[in-house]
């Protein structure tokens, strides 16, 4: 059906214009230590290109894809600016750190060259109307997510919160992440939120005392860090009896969208046993997954491409996290722009009229509909995960949040229980 | 003598290696309400490029200046990017904002260009391991600054402080300025530090009575704002009797140094009076000047120039301010650093080893000598003026602060009670 639509759009690209070459600077490091190393989104790409050139059986659109390395800082910058000196790329995909991509989309804006990116999620991309003109952002922001979080505060009426999280210095993936929660949740709110930063340094012991102290001080407990630091928080306040209910624990799980939830808590170790009654307390807001037979198909080719290279030093690589398919999505989206800018008399070169044309819809993107709001960040529903069997000690969704009309839908393992607090005082209960 | 040294220096030059172009690419802002606009610098790089020519009698050696509008921000690198990418410059020149510097400080580095400015002053440039690996500054920047409120914290045994600022959210100078104060204080002291920010805003009412409440439990209070508002600060600070010696009162001015001190509490309105007796209270950190024949010569010129163009929305244009005299001594210091790497075989490219020669010497400025430490920053020295004659209202310096061994001069006008906290405790007086 999708690929239908893809076909009807591109069948009409326009023929007198003849043949048309674009050129599309992808800029993500080489490192394949990142969920978005180049070689690891480069299966994705080809994908969304043999989908675009098999909808476009006159050949009229060529897509000529070359990779610089973005690293995760000023690099990206760099990448560009030698690339592009002689002849200026048509279109920009990536970077992903925030750091890169912010000195990119200044240039791309400047130099009038769409840009879409899977990253970029920081609330500061958010402001589109001075130096990110031209940024589309295809993966759900953090802003998005803590949407979420708005939402049910306002529904079970806490107030108050505790933000904990590690801080690499470089990525800094969960910096951004709970600042977005930050700067959405309710400003009444804001005398009642704590931050407790944990340091990314692997062999610093977590300062247990310290941590506990805040969140015996807190209705609500929000998590973003590694998942064994995760873990031994978790097991320490099962220790000092905070998990009996009286403190609600989140952590956020974003993109490796195939691997959380069903064991997070087990390790195969004496633990295991102890960490499962802990993470009875503990719920993961995490994307809403749609799944449809293209999916699978996709999943599988990019898996196959990236076995076939051997990829160094690649973790988790046989996954398909929101990245991959993010960036197959962003070439597809950027194909229908350019398409119907071109059919009202504009070029390829006519930047900011691509990018216009990228915002305030919907298309059908490799998981599903993908909704482009008219700020050019995509919408995103997001699912709220409990441990539903603890004897088991399996995860499943019990709620969902939409993005559209900021709604909850309660799903029949929904237990009220969860999300009251215990000895503090009963929340409002959620309307099915 | 300067010009004879220069002339000694530069006769050597190669003359086998026949004529060099030398392109030097000024990126500052256009716009004349900026101290450091370049139509405004251009007679001082011009001033400097006569008396280079003068002693390069062979004309070996030529500069070939362009300029591009850096404005405050971004601009300043997409003005590097769109001028060099046929032709790199083999120096930059400015810009000076810190947020315009930064990013093209790291282009200068990936690119091996050296950037020599008389800005990017804050704290953050001096890390010169990483990505500001080619900048060179010839102004004093705020850490060489604050060094002298270090020195008088330790000498009078100071405990406490009251940082005052302006933040304008664009140049961010006092932001900066105080910046460097706080992290170069005792940290020790750090949690007697206050600060207070004013919004940048000009109708904003001044909320004196927050601030008096903060000047009251601070012993030493150091203000970085417009004139207007410290006499506001001041005036308020006596009324309530704050001027009574319990507190000491610093401003700090850098830039517009012929115009500081002689008279900044008169307005010629009826609080003037009012004003002179509260300013009694008040010190002022600043350059140490140093005068010598040719600098008179130079201001002449550079004066005469300015005046011939006629420059639209030039406030102050009558006077040199360290800008101009710093990007006049940047063009001497790289043709000194040229000629001797050209001299051990390297070329105009060797951006590296170019800046390497820039650093860690003394050279003949057009006001005095100019020391550069290892580290490519532009010693200092400071001096402190006081109101010597509060019957006249009239400022002169009473000790001067010097950088290389970190000691004070205290000349025959310095008052100890000035800088004694009546009704607190006496300070250790100052030896002589």
């Amino acid at each position: 059906m999708a690929s239908l639509i893809l076909l009807c759009v591109l069948l009409l690209w326009p023929l007198s214009s003849g043949s048309e070459v674009v050129d599309v600077l992808v800029i993500l490091p080489k490192n394949n230590s990142y969920l978005f190393s180049y070689p690891r989104v480069a299966p994705a790409l080809q994908y969304a290109q043999r989908r675009l050139r098999g909808a476009d059986p006159h050949g009229a659109l060529t897509f000529n894809l070359s990779y610089a390395d973005s690293e995760c800082g000023n690099s990206a910058l760099f990448s560009l600016v030698d690339d592009s000196c002689e002849k200026r790329p048509d279109l920009i995909l990536g970077p992903v750190c925030e750091y890169a991509a912010a000195s990119v989309a200044r240039l791309a804006s400047h130099w009038d060259i769409p840009m879409v990116t899977a990253g970029a999620l920081a609330a500061a991309f958010s402001q589109k109307s001075g130096e990110y003109s031209h940024l589309t952002r295809v993966a759900p922001s953090y802003l998005k997510m803590a949407e979420t979080f708005a939402a049910m505060f306002q529904h079970f009426s806490w107030r108050s919160a505790l933000l904990v999280y590690e801080d690499d210095k470089e990525e800094r993936t969960c910096h951004f992440t709970l600042e977005a929660v930050f700067l959405l949740l309710d400003p009444d709110l804001h005398d009642h939120l704590r931050t407790h930063m944990l340091s990314g340094a692997r062999d610093e012991r977590l300062d247990a005392e310290d941590l506990l102290h805040a969140v015996r001080e807190a209705e609500v407990v929000i998590m973003c860090m590694g998942a064994d630091v995760i873990r031994e928080v978790m097991l320490a306040a099962h220790r000092r009896r905070l998990t009996d209910g009286s403190t609600v624990y989140f952590n956020i799980e974003l993109f490796n969208t195939s691997s959380y939830g069903n064991g997070s808590w087990k390790r195969g170790d004496k633990l295991d046993t102890e960490a499962r009654l802990a993470y009875a307390s503990l719920n993961t807001v995490t994307l809403l997954k749609t799944v449809k037979p293209e999916f699978e198909n996709f999943s599988m080719e990019v898996n196959r491409s990236i076995q076939k290279e051997r990829l160094a030093d690649c973790q988790d690589c046989g996954s398909i996290n929101m990245f991959l398919e993010g960036f197959h999505d962003a070439l597809l989206l950027y194909g229908i722009a350019l398409h119907e800018a071109t059919r009202k008399g504009f070029s390829k070169k006519d930047g900011a009229q691509i990018t216009a044309h990228m915002w305030n819809r919907t298309f059908e993107g490799i998981a599903g509909p993908v909704s482009m709001d008219a700020n050019g960040d995509r919408e995103q529903d997001f699912s709220i995960m409990a441990m539903t069997r603890p004897e088991e000690g399996s995860y499943e969704v019990v709620a969902n949040y939409f993005a559209i009309n900021g709604s909850f839908q309660v799903l029949p393992a929904f237990n009220t229980d969860r999300f009251t607090l215990r000895g503090r005082r009963k929340p409002s209960p959620p309307t099915p």
